[in-house]
């Protein structure tokens, strides 16, 4: 096993990223940890992400998407955890043995495996699936878990910020400009709090201007 | 930070479990990790899961869930990672450096995140939401993508079992159960070698005890 902090090249990425779409986290996750990455832009409006190039690359046609030593990895919450323990220095994942860690890992599953399901289902308007298909039981228990976490702050796991508050700052921050999640005032606390730092507001600044580029 | 190898009783976990639910990789993942836990059943029947004592403990009134040192973990594949590194000695999690880390956390995730919401829209003949909204693309994608990374067999990543065959293992095996997945040659062939496994079969010799406790 190499030793993955020693030499700054070895732990370059390539990221693949669509502006303004789900991959905007792991954008402002990079500029967290100040990586080294090579960005992809894919251009969503001419479906590139469906094109055999980027299906040779990530078969389910998705961002996010990073290639670290020519190996994938995808899906938001395991981009994040690879990130993260990538960068060890920037002290965004609890370790192993931290009491932290179960919850960190609890909630960056969470937001993949019960926030989107349950997400999407309001956004189309269709009811829960019954209870032992559903992979959550109802949209209020999905807001009360969520509350009951934040009222612990300021951030997700108590004083210590991080990638899983990238992710929920800025899940929280579209869900509530798309009024699905009502906005508290804990909760606009919470993602005040995480998006007006500086590395996230690079990466906004950032994300727009590839919108332009897009556009142009 | 504690080491957490050198003391046994630091590593027992209070396991919640129903029989014949998602829950049961979780036991089988006990069974091949020699972990040293305390079993919880809940009865679904008599509504158990949404009590107020459970609810206490995991406040998605869901299984699996692990406590540990007094600390929730929840969500199926959060508690896969966290348990597979609570056990290294039982190597079923590739470390930090190892090529296979990315697609390990790739595939613990991927299920939570796109199997599972393709598999829920198919069981209830709902289409998936458009593209920019739901998880995955097509339950086609979802089915090439596994049937692509199982053909580099014998396990999910290669050559070495992990925690994430434990997983993929059982949940291939329901849903070709419930005709949800085409039982193709290599998927079959997949699934034997994975429930097959002494521990495996330890585990739904378990559940089966359980679900005739439940009964009685
Ligand atoms: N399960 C994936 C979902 C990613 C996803 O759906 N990304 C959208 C962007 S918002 C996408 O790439 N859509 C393009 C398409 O499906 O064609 C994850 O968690 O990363
Ligand atoms: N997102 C959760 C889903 C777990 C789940 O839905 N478990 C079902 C068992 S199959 C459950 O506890 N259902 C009871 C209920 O919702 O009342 C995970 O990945 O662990």
């Amino acid at each position: 096993m190499k030793p993955n902090i020693s030499d700054g090249s070895d732990r370059k990425v390539i990221f693949f990223h669509a502006p303004q779409s789900r991959s905007g986290g792991t954008l402002a996750l990079l500029e967290e940890l100040s990586a080294d990455y090579e960005l992809h832009l894919l251009d969503f409006k001419k479906g590139e992400q469906r094109q055999p190039a980027y299906l040779a690359i990530n078969p389910m046609g998705k961002v996010p998407a990073i290639l670290h030593r020519d190996v994938l990895v995808a899906e938001q919450p395991a981009v994040f955890l690879y990130l993260a323990e990538l960068y060890p220095e920037a002290r965004l994942a609890p370790l192993i043995g931290d009491p932290r860690r179960g919850p960190y890992l609890r909630w960056l599953v969470y937001y993949g495996s019960s926030f989107e399901p349950a997400v999407v289902d309001r956004s189309q308007k269709r009811e829960p699936a019954p209870p032992m298909t559903s992979p959550y039981g109802t949209w209020d228990d999905v807001l009360n878990t969520i509350h009951a976490q934040l009222a612990r702050g300021p951030y997700l796991l108590g004083d210590r910020f991080t990638a899983a508050d990238v992710l929920w700052g800025i899940a929280l921050h579209w869900t509530t400009l798309f009024n699905l999640v009502p906005e508290t005032p804990d909760i606009r606390a919470y993602i005040e709090r995480v998006i007006m730092r500086p590395a996230m507001q690079r990466a906004a600044a950032r994300d727009a201007e590839f919108v332009a580029q897009q556009a142009a």
